[in-house]
């Protein structure tokens, strides 16, 4: 007689949800589209089915089932189960924890999806044993969860861990919060693709230019990175920024909280061999000696199963704790 | 039948040392030169003097002391209560909770000087009840200490904390630990100095450049803080600048601990009245809503006795945490 948790990556486009056994091991994922547009009655309804469904694949009642792990974007009221606002569920105040426990008859824990994510790579990916560990997702923006002596560090209202807001480069360039200079300004993918267009509108010489045939809408992190591999200079001078970005960004964070890792997700990663060197100088230039010397640097190996593994780390937090 | 304990501020060239009764309430209070210059064994003398004294003047013998608090400057190795390096002090690799067990017959405890004044505002001063608040001490550098669910964020080899050194302008002015732009290099009392003689020099029709008779090596914190309270654009600007570099500092903090409350100390805070309003303005502007709402700024209020009261709460800590 086996026992069961079940994770549930709810983002804005696609519900991720998975059921694991008691040792965390995925036996059944499902990906619904969330249809947002649609309403929450309906993404309601289609995180039930998603749920529903995983149970019926290995035949699992819902007394099997220990605990639901929900992964959402915020910001969040945890200790109450709410997502307090959701720009792309178009969502306010919805306490969905309360709705989701008495559809289903099942105890649901609500995070925050990057910290989930944090929690996912800790305890069945690149962080395995590891205690105290950042994990930063950098993509369209930069994300992600702070693991201090096993646990995510919340805040006093779930407020932190929001590394892609502090300034590194006072007065730089405009961010989407308002503020200028923040981290996600500077270093995340859509910092990069800005740089690229706005680079390769500058210089039609270079190899950027031609791949896109001039068309600067089609330059993306993908195409600087192909650039880069064939050896144009303006690619290889975009990554070799983004590097020391990065890098600064890293050493800022490991100067305060001096973590034994950081892992690093999202798509700007895909690219590591074309900035990891850099960045790697940079952090060991910007962060104290004992501090770099006591830390690892590793991308994040759950990938696009990270949020969805999150939530069942989150599910089986209390188990993994013991 | 009383218990005491015993806080020792150890600083480059002053040993603060307070005796308190089991309420932390200071009994006795000495002040010893720390003649650094001399050498090891006689600062280790000069710290059992002092410990010896206090103890004398209340009349206390050792079986009634309960635990010695040390605040030295770092890097430390407090699980082996080991200071590795110490430029004020000329100190290397001394195992200094070991010599002075030894000498004394009382258990010590180490804790790096900043995060015991962190410790004395959170248990003694402005952060009383607060499980989650951020120090900072804004003089010649900018340090402090961490506290999350009421205690000190040590990081894996006690580097965490270093609040000085995150890099918040991106090619900005040198710090003294060889990088550009640290909050540290920005902010602190040195930054605001030297901002003040380069404008005192370049503006002598300024009151700045009139109230040192253009000698502007006398120009310091309190010097600016005079000619802004006559009413000195230069000096007011100054200030203005100085608020909204602390702001930026820390309202980077606060998106990345959402803390209950940030207590300022150290002598830049002199000038409170000069850079409060502005400096919360950019707080306002820089942190995430809730994150903002959510935090307490208050001004220490141990003044210089932070030290010697953050060392008495390091030997008190077993028993405040209870």
């Amino acid at each position: 007689m086996s026992n069961y948790y079940i994770g549930v990556d709810l983002g804005g486009t696609k519900i991720l949800t998975a059921i694991s056994n008691d040792k965390g091991e995925i036996l059944k994922k499902i990906k619904l589209p969330t249809e947002a547009e649609k309403g929450k009655d309906h993404i309601i309804d289609n995180i039930v089915k998603s749920i529903e469904n995983v149970m019926k694949s290995v035949d699992a009642d819902s007394e099997k089932i220990i605990r639901i792990g929900l992964g959402s974007p915020g910001p969040l009221n945890l200790e109450e189960g709410i997502i307090y606002t959701s720009p792309n569920l178009y969502w306010e105040n919805v306490p969905v924890v309360k709705i989701l426990e008495e559809r289903i008859g099942i105890e649901v824990s609500l995070e925050n999806d990057a910290n989930a994510a944090a929690l996912g790579e800790k305890w069945f990916g690149a962080g395995k044993g590891i205690n105290n560990m950042i994990y930063m997702t950098v993509s369209t923006g930069i994300g992600g969860g702070i693991i201090i002596d096993n646990k995510i560090l919340h805040g006093v209202n779930y407020g932190a861990g929001e590394i892609g807001h502090f300034i590194i480069e006072k007065d730089g360039p405009l961010c989407g919060c308002g503020n200028n200079g923040c981290f996600e300004a500077v270093a995340s993918g859509t910092a990069l693709n800005r740089k690229g267009k706005y680079l390769a509108s500058m210089n039609p010489e270079s190899l950027l230019y031609k791949l896109v045939d001039g068309d600067f809408n089609k330059i993306d992190g993908k195409v600087i990175a192909k650039a880069a591999e064939m050896g144009d200079k303006l690619a290889l001078g975009i990554w070799a920024d983004e590097a020391i970005n990065l890098g600064i960004g890293i050493a800022n964070l490991l100067n305060i909280f001096n973590t034994e890792m950081v892992v690093l997700g999202g798509g700007v990663m895909n690219a590591w061999e074309l900035f990891y060197d850099e960045m790697m100088k940079t952090i060991k230039e910007y962060a104290f000696e004992s501090v770099y010397n006591s830390v690892e640097i590793r991308r994040s190996v759950l990938g696009s199963d990270v949020g969805v593994i999150g939530a069942i780390a989150v599910a089986m937090e209390d188990r993994l704790l013991k």
